[in-house]
């Protein structure tokens, strides 16, 4: 098992990173991990913790990195030497099973699209975030690769759903959920009337519309979304707990009685902090590529990290690829039919 | 001040609604309410709360209601006599200033853009929510009157929200941000890339993209997008919160040190429920039409009901539609120069 790490990406590396890659060689001794990154800078951190000469451990220089302000196609354009554009191509190049980045999103999504290209019969990758809901997670697929989509995409996005929560919840028969406006089939807007037409024609277990209040009840195991959409409402999520906990912060300090209740029922407190964590699932993966990029938060701890490598690992050994793509053969007649009695409407409504 | 109150509307009607109706009319001594509904189902209450026969009530009768299941149309085809299209019909008539109601908002659009039509310059109107952020609250809009939206549509909502804004928050300069995926004026989908554009020509104060995350932390009074965007942010927001209440009751009441620690930090708990409250509002305006509409929550209380006939008072005295037709006027000749840029462009693009 061979993954490559971008050393250089998340807000607190390299030394963050790093951290978290000694942890997974120690807890995962079948794992190969190449550290990519700037080799001056990195020494430093590699011999801090021991693993300059680590066994397992190979390195690849990268002379630039992609800034959390830089846009998406620098890792194309002026930085093709960055960490994570040197990953992608490690993967292109079949040195690597997977690779991991906790860097910039976007530049992630552009370097592995352009280099490791997408799985035959996807034509977009999506980034599939798993979301805390009152028991247990869902799957938001596509929160933030694409912009602008077409129905097409939201079914394959449906698929690819689907395959990630059969490893994530072990579970034969995920709930498909399609993000909309209404729960009634006809409710939407012009791209999710679509998407909803194709859904319910294709071998899942779709279940309709699903709304922004439901599905934090875990009324589906997936929910299918464009990537606009997708990070508006995973960072409005963020936004909003991130916000709650400040204020609870400021109501539960405010006088000595408040602070001695705060303090008694800590550990609830901690149950609640725990609902919103990220940290043990690592990251999130970019499906419908030629092979397995996790994405890690920007704010990634050392044990995300660490986590991150895990997943990436367990999802060369799961074979998702595999799954994903006899989904897509298996389905490809059904979409491509829908897809034509949309554009037969759509010719239809022009001509009217 | 002439109000009309469609009393079959929300979770709760009538009954809580003509409570609502009985607080208002005592505590606003200028305001006369005309009250819409099954005049048979309404008796009742009327009776029951002693207002029957209040010199500032007067009665219309509607034989039907349009009920949460069904699509918005409805109030103008099939319950062409609904209790919300009477509404409607009444403004359209001239016999009331403003109309509330906390039933079906699709209905309420649906009814009131057809019947009362949009004021001169305005092509959609949108529904304007206030949501509460770390200190003080923000303005979304639209918060779900239209699914498909134009880059036009846009323009025309950020200055609708900059006089609600102005109303709400008694501020001269409200900051305008536009709902997207990143800070960066590059960043967002086909349709924001271009409202960006408008937005940033306008002489309003535009501060650029505002992602999930930041707008909770009030980064701007008044945040830009479409309905279908908007409704999903705040469905989200709302299932997000109540998730997290439903949690904290179970971890606070685990143990019996856990509870006595909730019992002594029990303001710090009520302050953070008023945080999410939305009761003092009373409403969302539907803004952009040729009269004054609020729309109430389905889960109105009669202090909610109360204080959306007190808002929809307050936006007549206001003259909220003087101030949006002078903007629109103002602004006209510059959105339609940006319009032009736009279908140019577009041409180019398709012509390549």
């Amino acid at each position: 098992m061979k993954i490559a790490v971008d050393a250089m990406g998340g807000d607190y590396a390299p030394g963050i990173v790093v951290e978290g890659i000694t942890a997974a060689l120690y807890d995962f001794p079948e794992y190969e991990i190449t550290v990519v990154g700037h080799l001056g800078k990195l020494s430093y951190y590699l011999e801090k913790y021991g693993i300059e000469d680590h066994p397992r451990i190979s390195k690849v220089h990268a002379d630039e990195v992609v800034e959390m302000s830089d846009p998406s196609t620098v890792a194309l354009r002026s930085k093709k030497k960055s960490s994570i554009t040197e990953c992608a191509r490690l993967m292109k190049d079949g040195k690597v099973d997977a690779i991991v980045s906790a860097g910039h999103t976007g530049a992630a999504v552009a370097s592995t699209k352009i280099l490791v290209r997408t799985l035959p019969g996807i034509d977009r990758p999506a980034i599939a975030t798993s979301m805390p809901a009152l028991s247990g997670r869902f799957i938001l697929i596509d929160a933030g690769a694409n912009t602008d989509c077409k129905p097409l995409n939201l079914a394959q996005f449906a698929l690819m759903g689907e395959a990630y929560a059969k490893y994530l919840f072990g579970i034969d028969k995920p709930t498909i959920g399609l993000l909309s406006v209404g729960g009634e089939d006809s409710k939407g807007n012009e791209l999710t009337k679509q998407v909803f037409k194709i859904l319910s024609q294709l071998p899942v277990n779709f279940i309709g519309n699903v709304e922004g209040d439901t599905i934090f009840e875990n009324v589906a195991d997936v929910v299918v979304c464009d990537g606009f959409m997708g990070n508006i409402l995973l960072k409005g999520a963020e936004g909003l707990a991130k916000t709650t906990m400040r204020l609870m912060k400021d109501f539960f300090s405010k006088n000595p009685l408040r602070m001695t209740g705060a303090m008694l029922s800590r550990n609830a407190f901690r149950e609640l902090k725990q609902f919103a964590d990220s940290e043990q699932l690592g990251g999130a993966p970019l499906l419908g590529i030629n092979g397995i990029c996790v994405i890690g938060h920007g704010s990634s701890t050392s044990k995300a990290v660490r986590n991150a490598i895990r997943v990436a690992g367990e999802f060369v050994k799961f074979g998702i690829n595999d799954k994903i793509t006899r989904r897509i053969a298996e389905t490809q007649s059904i979409i491509a039919k829908c897809e034509e009695q949309i554009s037969n409407t759509q010719t239809e409504a022009s001509e009217e």
